[in-house]
Protein backbone atom coordinates (compact mmCIF):
# COMPACT_ATOMS: atom_id res chain seq x y z
CA UNK A 1 0.00 0.00 0.00
CA UNK A 2 1.24 3.41 -0.79
CA UNK A 3 2.18 5.51 1.84
CA UNK A 4 -0.29 8.40 0.45
CA UNK A 5 -2.42 6.62 -1.05
CA UNK A 6 -6.23 8.70 -2.42
CA UNK A 7 -9.24 7.21 -0.76
CA UNK A 8 -12.70 8.49 -1.43
CA UNK A 9 -15.38 9.10 0.67
CA UNK A 10 -18.80 9.09 -1.07
CA UNK A 11 -21.10 11.45 1.09
CA UNK A 12 -22.53 14.74 1.04
CA UNK A 13 -22.53 15.19 4.47
CA UNK A 14 -20.73 17.74 5.39
CA UNK A 15 -20.96 17.04 9.03
CA UNK A 16 -19.74 13.49 8.41
CA UNK A 17 -16.63 14.79 6.28
CA UNK A 18 -15.51 17.03 9.38
CA UNK A 19 -15.46 13.47 11.65
CA UNK A 20 -14.36 11.39 9.47
CA UNK A 21 -11.09 13.83 8.39
CA UNK A 22 -10.64 14.28 11.99
CA UNK A 23 -10.43 10.64 13.19
CA UNK A 24 -8.40 9.84 9.27
CA UNK A 25 -5.44 12.55 10.01
CA UNK A 26 -3.09 10.43 11.05
CA UNK A 27 -3.95 7.47 8.90
CA UNK A 28 -1.60 7.01 5.73
CA UNK A 29 -4.16 8.46 3.01
CA UNK A 30 -5.42 11.48 1.54
CA UNK A 31 -9.08 11.58 2.03
CA UNK A 32 -11.31 13.18 -0.78
CA UNK A 33 -14.75 13.32 -1.17
CA UNK A 34 -18.15 12.83 -3.62
CA UNK A 35 -21.37 13.05 -3.54
CA UNK A 36 -23.03 10.08 -5.19
CA UNK A 37 -26.69 9.63 -5.91
CA UNK A 38 -26.71 5.82 -4.99
CA UNK A 39 -29.59 4.12 -4.12
CA UNK A 40 -30.36 2.39 -0.75
CA UNK A 41 -32.10 -1.08 -0.21
CA UNK A 42 -34.12 -1.98 2.30
CA UNK A 43 -32.82 -4.81 4.09
CA UNK A 44 -32.66 -5.98 7.88
CA UNK A 45 -29.02 -6.52 7.65
CA UNK A 46 -26.55 -3.28 8.00
CA UNK A 47 -23.73 -5.31 6.32
CA UNK A 48 -25.96 -6.13 3.35
CA UNK A 49 -27.48 -2.34 2.96
CA UNK A 50 -23.75 -1.07 3.05
CA UNK A 51 -22.35 -3.31 0.46
CA UNK A 52 -24.80 -3.00 -2.24
CA UNK A 53 -24.36 0.86 -1.97
CA UNK A 54 -20.56 0.93 -2.08
CA UNK A 55 -21.32 -1.78 -5.25
CA UNK A 56 -23.08 1.14 -6.71
CA UNK A 57 -20.38 3.68 -6.01
CA UNK A 58 -17.70 1.58 -7.71
CA UNK A 59 -19.65 1.42 -10.67
CA UNK A 60 -20.36 5.30 -10.70
CA UNK A 61 -16.52 6.51 -9.70
CA UNK A 62 -14.86 3.79 -12.36
CA UNK A 63 -13.01 0.64 -10.93
CA UNK A 64 -8.75 1.17 -9.72
CA UNK A 65 -10.21 3.49 -7.32
CA UNK A 66 -10.12 3.12 -3.38
CA UNK A 67 -13.66 4.38 -2.22
CA UNK A 68 -16.02 3.43 0.46
CA UNK A 69 -19.32 4.22 1.65
CA UNK A 70 -20.34 4.78 5.54
CA UNK A 71 -24.10 3.72 6.69
CA UNK A 72 -25.35 4.99 10.31
CA UNK A 73 -27.75 2.95 12.13
CA UNK A 74 -30.07 3.19 15.19
CA UNK A 75 -31.74 0.25 16.85
CA UNK A 76 -33.81 0.68 19.97
CA UNK A 77 -34.07 -2.54 22.15
CA UNK A 78 -37.27 -2.30 22.52
CA UNK A 79 -38.37 -2.30 18.56
CA UNK A 80 -36.08 -5.50 18.23
CA UNK A 81 -33.32 -3.42 16.36
CA UNK A 82 -35.51 -1.02 14.48
CA UNK A 83 -35.57 2.31 13.15
CA UNK A 84 -32.27 0.83 12.60
CA UNK A 85 -30.93 1.82 8.64
CA UNK A 86 -34.36 3.35 8.65
CA UNK A 87 -33.27 6.43 11.11
CA UNK A 88 -32.81 9.00 8.26
CA UNK A 89 -36.04 8.84 6.99
CA UNK A 90 -37.21 9.07 10.75
CA UNK A 91 -35.52 12.13 11.71
CA UNK A 92 -37.04 13.88 8.05
CA UNK A 93 -40.57 13.20 8.31
CA UNK A 94 -41.34 13.24 12.15
CA UNK A 95 -38.34 15.12 13.40
CA UNK A 96 -36.95 14.25 16.90
CA UNK A 97 -39.43 14.89 19.28
CA UNK A 98 -41.90 12.04 18.08
CA UNK A 99 -39.05 9.65 17.72
CA UNK A 100 -38.35 9.89 21.40
CA UNK A 101 -42.37 9.96 22.28
CA UNK A 102 -42.40 5.97 20.17
CA UNK A 103 -40.76 5.02 23.06
CA UNK A 104 -43.27 6.93 25.85
CA UNK A 105 -44.93 3.20 26.28
CA UNK A 106 -41.91 0.73 26.74
CA UNK A 107 -39.98 0.81 29.68
CA UNK A 108 -36.16 0.24 28.04
CA UNK A 109 -35.30 2.99 26.21
CA UNK A 110 -31.66 1.61 25.52
CA UNK A 111 -30.90 1.89 21.93
CA UNK A 112 -27.22 0.60 19.46
CA UNK A 113 -26.27 3.40 17.55
CA UNK A 114 -24.14 1.36 14.77
CA UNK A 115 -22.04 2.52 12.06
CA UNK A 116 -20.94 0.36 8.77
CA UNK A 117 -18.49 1.26 6.79
CA UNK A 118 -17.82 -0.56 3.43
CA UNK A 119 -14.53 -0.37 1.41
CA UNK A 120 -13.55 -1.53 -1.66
CA UNK A 121 -9.68 -1.12 -2.34
CA UNK A 122 -8.00 -0.37 -4.86
CA UNK A 123 -7.92 -3.63 -6.34
CA UNK A 124 -11.55 -4.15 -5.97
CA UNK A 125 -11.40 -6.41 -2.69
CA UNK A 126 -14.52 -5.58 0.07
CA UNK A 127 -14.19 -5.11 3.63
CA UNK A 128 -16.20 -4.32 6.52
CA UNK A 129 -15.67 -2.47 9.89
CA UNK A 130 -18.25 -1.82 12.36
CA UNK A 131 -18.40 0.55 15.05
CA UNK A 132 -21.29 0.21 17.82
CA UNK A 133 -21.99 2.14 20.91
CA UNK A 134 -24.64 1.61 23.30
CA UNK A 135 -26.25 4.06 25.38
CA UNK A 136 -30.00 5.24 25.90
CA UNK A 137 -32.48 7.58 24.11
CA UNK A 138 -33.39 10.81 25.56
CA UNK A 139 -35.27 13.96 25.33
CA UNK A 140 -33.22 16.86 22.82
CA UNK A 141 -30.47 18.42 24.67
CA UNK A 142 -27.47 20.12 22.73
CA UNK A 143 -27.59 21.70 19.11
CA UNK A 144 -29.49 19.70 17.17
CA UNK A 145 -27.99 20.11 13.78
CA UNK A 146 -26.45 16.74 13.35
CA UNK A 147 -29.01 14.23 12.58
CA UNK A 148 -30.09 12.04 15.84
CA UNK A 149 -26.79 13.08 18.28
CA UNK A 150 -28.94 15.17 20.40
CA UNK A 151 -31.39 12.37 22.02
CA UNK A 152 -29.11 9.31 21.93
CA UNK A 153 -26.67 9.88 25.31
CA UNK A 154 -23.78 6.94 25.35
CA UNK A 155 -23.45 4.99 28.50
CA UNK A 156 -19.80 6.28 28.91
CA UNK A 157 -20.51 9.52 28.03
CA UNK A 158 -20.77 11.19 31.80
CA UNK A 159 -24.19 12.50 31.16
CA UNK A 160 -23.90 14.05 27.82
CA UNK A 161 -26.27 13.43 24.64
CA UNK A 162 -23.21 13.21 21.53
CA UNK A 163 -24.86 16.76 20.75
CA UNK A 164 -23.25 17.90 24.17
CA UNK A 165 -19.78 16.48 23.69
CA UNK A 166 -16.88 18.11 22.05
CA UNK A 167 -16.06 16.32 18.32
CA UNK A 168 -12.43 14.92 20.08
CA UNK A 169 -14.63 13.24 23.08
CA UNK A 170 -17.49 12.15 20.73
CA UNK A 171 -14.97 10.21 18.42
CA UNK A 172 -13.73 8.68 20.80
CA UNK A 173 -16.36 6.60 22.18
CA UNK A 174 -18.52 7.15 19.26
CA UNK A 175 -19.77 4.45 16.83
CA UNK A 176 -18.45 6.08 13.91
CA UNK A 177 -15.01 6.72 15.58
CA UNK A 178 -15.01 3.06 16.68
CA UNK A 179 -16.20 2.15 13.42
CA UNK A 180 -12.90 4.73 11.38
CA UNK A 181 -10.75 3.63 14.20
CA UNK A 182 -11.04 -0.43 12.80
CA UNK A 183 -10.91 0.93 9.37
CA UNK A 184 -7.31 3.49 10.15
CA UNK A 185 -5.91 0.30 11.84
CA UNK A 186 -6.57 -1.62 8.76
CA UNK A 187 -5.47 1.07 6.84
CA UNK A 188 -1.75 1.39 8.33
CA UNK A 189 -1.67 -2.82 8.68
CA UNK B 1 -54.99 -5.38 -26.12
CA UNK B 2 -55.91 -9.41 -26.38
CA UNK B 3 -58.78 -10.68 -24.78
CA UNK B 4 -56.73 -13.00 -22.32
CA UNK B 5 -53.56 -12.01 -22.57
CA UNK B 6 -51.32 -13.66 -19.41
CA UNK B 7 -49.86 -11.09 -16.61
CA UNK B 8 -47.23 -11.85 -14.29
CA UNK B 9 -47.69 -11.03 -10.82
CA UNK B 10 -44.68 -10.78 -8.95
CA UNK B 11 -45.41 -11.89 -5.75
CA UNK B 12 -44.65 -15.25 -3.30
CA UNK B 13 -47.07 -13.95 -1.03
CA UNK B 14 -50.06 -16.84 -0.86
CA UNK B 15 -52.64 -14.39 0.61
CA UNK B 16 -51.98 -11.46 -1.56
CA UNK B 17 -52.37 -13.74 -4.68
CA UNK B 18 -55.63 -15.10 -3.84
CA UNK B 19 -57.01 -11.41 -2.89
CA UNK B 20 -55.80 -10.13 -6.53
CA UNK B 21 -57.24 -13.72 -8.27
CA UNK B 22 -60.10 -13.05 -6.71
CA UNK B 23 -60.82 -8.91 -7.46
CA UNK B 24 -58.95 -9.40 -11.49
CA UNK B 25 -61.41 -12.25 -11.60
CA UNK B 26 -63.69 -10.98 -14.64
CA UNK B 27 -60.62 -8.91 -15.97
CA UNK B 28 -59.36 -9.76 -20.12
CA UNK B 29 -56.16 -11.51 -18.69
CA UNK B 30 -55.09 -14.75 -17.14
CA UNK B 31 -53.20 -14.30 -14.05
CA UNK B 32 -49.71 -16.14 -13.33
CA UNK B 33 -47.60 -15.19 -10.55
CA UNK B 34 -44.00 -15.74 -10.41
CA UNK B 35 -41.81 -14.92 -7.22
CA UNK B 36 -38.83 -13.31 -8.08
CA UNK B 37 -35.59 -12.22 -5.73
CA UNK B 38 -36.39 -8.44 -5.96
CA UNK B 39 -34.31 -5.53 -3.85
CA UNK B 40 -36.44 -3.04 -2.30
CA UNK B 41 -35.34 0.48 -1.97
CA UNK B 42 -35.65 2.49 0.68
CA UNK B 43 -36.78 6.32 -0.18
CA UNK B 44 -40.09 8.17 0.38
CA UNK B 45 -42.19 7.94 -2.73
CA UNK B 46 -43.84 4.86 -2.63
CA UNK B 47 -43.86 4.76 -6.35
CA UNK B 48 -40.39 5.42 -7.30
CA UNK B 49 -40.12 2.10 -4.57
CA UNK B 50 -42.65 0.46 -6.44
CA UNK B 51 -41.17 1.09 -9.93
CA UNK B 52 -37.66 0.36 -9.08
CA UNK B 53 -38.82 -2.80 -8.14
CA UNK B 54 -40.53 -3.27 -11.33
CA UNK B 55 -37.83 -2.34 -13.47
CA UNK B 56 -35.67 -5.15 -11.71
CA UNK B 57 -38.74 -7.49 -12.34
CA UNK B 58 -38.64 -6.81 -16.13
CA UNK B 59 -35.19 -7.43 -16.78
CA UNK B 60 -35.11 -10.49 -15.03
CA UNK B 61 -38.69 -12.29 -16.46
CA UNK B 62 -37.52 -10.73 -19.93
CA UNK B 63 -39.03 -8.06 -21.73
CA UNK B 64 -42.43 -8.45 -23.88
CA UNK B 65 -44.00 -9.78 -21.05
CA UNK B 66 -46.96 -8.28 -19.10
CA UNK B 67 -46.01 -8.03 -15.40
CA UNK B 68 -46.57 -6.19 -11.99
CA UNK B 69 -45.13 -5.79 -8.97
CA UNK B 70 -47.59 -4.27 -5.99
CA UNK B 71 -46.15 -2.75 -2.98
CA UNK B 72 -48.13 -1.75 0.22
CA UNK B 73 -47.58 0.97 2.90
CA UNK B 74 -49.36 1.85 6.40
CA UNK B 75 -48.75 5.33 7.00
CA UNK B 76 -49.44 6.85 10.61
CA UNK B 77 -50.90 10.57 10.42
CA UNK B 78 -48.99 10.73 13.69
CA UNK B 79 -45.73 9.69 12.32
CA UNK B 80 -45.83 12.06 9.12
CA UNK B 81 -46.30 9.05 6.92
CA UNK B 82 -43.87 6.03 8.55
CA UNK B 83 -43.59 3.42 8.75
CA UNK B 84 -45.34 3.37 5.12
CA UNK B 85 -43.18 1.09 3.06
CA UNK B 86 -41.08 -0.04 6.15
CA UNK B 87 -44.02 -1.46 8.01
CA UNK B 88 -42.97 -5.08 6.66
CA UNK B 89 -40.12 -4.90 8.82
CA UNK B 90 -42.02 -3.44 11.96
CA UNK B 91 -44.48 -6.32 11.41
CA UNK B 92 -41.40 -8.93 10.94
CA UNK B 93 -38.78 -7.57 13.90
CA UNK B 94 -41.37 -6.13 16.05
CA UNK B 95 -44.54 -7.91 15.99
CA UNK B 96 -48.11 -6.22 16.07
CA UNK B 97 -48.97 -5.17 19.54
CA UNK B 98 -45.69 -3.41 19.59
CA UNK B 99 -46.37 -1.54 16.54
CA UNK B 100 -49.71 -0.06 18.32
CA UNK B 101 -47.93 0.96 21.36
CA UNK B 102 -45.61 2.90 19.51
CA UNK B 103 -48.75 4.76 18.84
CA UNK B 104 -49.92 4.81 22.78
CA UNK B 105 -48.04 8.45 23.59
CA UNK B 106 -50.12 9.82 20.20
CA UNK B 107 -53.58 11.22 20.61
CA UNK B 108 -53.88 10.55 16.89
CA UNK B 109 -53.56 6.86 16.07
CA UNK B 110 -55.34 7.41 12.14
CA UNK B 111 -53.65 5.57 9.46
CA UNK B 112 -53.76 5.05 5.73
CA UNK B 113 -52.98 1.60 3.87
CA UNK B 114 -52.06 1.99 0.55
CA UNK B 115 -51.41 -0.13 -2.37
CA UNK B 116 -49.30 0.86 -5.31
CA UNK B 117 -48.90 -1.38 -8.33
CA UNK B 118 -46.25 -0.92 -10.99
CA UNK B 119 -47.31 -2.51 -14.53
CA UNK B 120 -45.11 -2.89 -17.66
CA UNK B 121 -47.22 -3.97 -20.70
CA UNK B 122 -46.07 -5.87 -23.17
CA UNK B 123 -44.60 -3.02 -24.80
CA UNK B 124 -42.73 -1.49 -22.25
CA UNK B 125 -44.85 1.07 -21.28
CA UNK B 126 -44.88 1.64 -17.18
CA UNK B 127 -48.29 2.28 -15.57
CA UNK B 128 -48.90 2.93 -11.74
CA UNK B 129 -51.96 2.42 -9.93
CA UNK B 130 -52.91 4.09 -6.38
CA UNK B 131 -55.00 2.85 -3.17
CA UNK B 132 -55.79 4.37 -0.98
CA UNK B 133 -58.59 3.82 2.37
CA UNK B 134 -58.66 5.76 5.40
CA UNK B 135 -58.72 4.18 9.08
CA UNK B 136 -57.30 3.63 12.81
CA UNK B 137 -54.75 1.39 14.42
CA UNK B 138 -56.23 -0.49 16.89
CA UNK B 139 -55.29 -3.09 19.39
CA UNK B 140 -55.36 -6.47 17.34
CA UNK B 141 -58.56 -7.83 16.38
CA UNK B 142 -58.97 -11.19 14.47
CA UNK B 143 -56.64 -13.94 12.49
CA UNK B 144 -52.88 -12.70 12.48
CA UNK B 145 -51.93 -14.16 9.60
CA UNK B 146 -51.98 -11.61 7.34
CA UNK B 147 -49.53 -8.67 7.94
CA UNK B 148 -51.21 -6.03 9.66
CA UNK B 149 -54.73 -6.85 8.41
CA UNK B 150 -55.64 -7.52 12.21
CA UNK B 151 -54.44 -3.95 13.74
CA UNK B 152 -55.96 -1.80 10.93
CA UNK B 153 -59.76 -0.28 10.97
CA UNK B 154 -60.95 1.25 7.89
CA UNK B 155 -63.63 3.64 8.85
CA UNK B 156 -66.07 2.58 6.27
CA UNK B 157 -65.89 -1.30 7.31
CA UNK B 158 -68.88 -1.07 10.40
CA UNK B 159 -66.51 -1.73 13.43
CA UNK B 160 -64.06 -4.14 11.78
CA UNK B 161 -60.82 -4.86 11.15
CA UNK B 162 -59.61 -5.98 8.14
CA UNK B 163 -58.84 -9.18 9.78
CA UNK B 164 -62.20 -9.58 10.99
CA UNK B 165 -63.86 -9.08 7.36
CA UNK B 166 -64.52 -11.15 4.69
CA UNK B 167 -62.39 -11.33 1.90
CA UNK B 168 -65.26 -10.05 -0.48
CA UNK B 169 -65.99 -6.94 1.99
CA UNK B 170 -62.96 -6.26 2.32
CA UNK B 171 -61.66 -6.18 -1.04
CA UNK B 172 -64.85 -3.95 -1.81
CA UNK B 173 -63.20 -1.39 0.33
CA UNK B 174 -59.23 -1.88 0.73
CA UNK B 175 -56.60 0.09 -0.54
CA UNK B 176 -55.24 -3.34 -2.65
CA UNK B 177 -59.27 -3.53 -3.73
CA UNK B 178 -59.64 -0.18 -4.91
CA UNK B 179 -55.68 0.09 -6.68
CA UNK B 180 -56.58 -3.46 -8.05
CA UNK B 181 -59.94 -2.14 -9.61
CA UNK B 182 -58.14 0.29 -10.75
CA UNK B 183 -56.34 -1.78 -12.57
CA UNK B 184 -59.16 -3.97 -13.49
CA UNK B 185 -60.30 -1.14 -15.17
CA UNK B 186 -57.53 0.23 -17.15
CA UNK B 187 -57.47 -3.64 -18.37
CA UNK B 188 -61.05 -3.34 -20.15
CA UNK B 189 -60.52 -0.63 -21.41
Amino acid sequence: MSQQQEIIFVTGNANKLKEVQQILKDAPCTLTNVALDLDELQGSSLEAVATAKLKQAVVQAGSGKAIFVEDTALSFTAFNGLPGAYIKWFVQSMGLAKIVQMLDAFEDKSAQAITTIAYADAEGQTHVFKGITDGTIVASRGPTDFGWDSIFEPYDSHGKTYAEMDKPSKNKISHRGKAFEAFKSFLQN
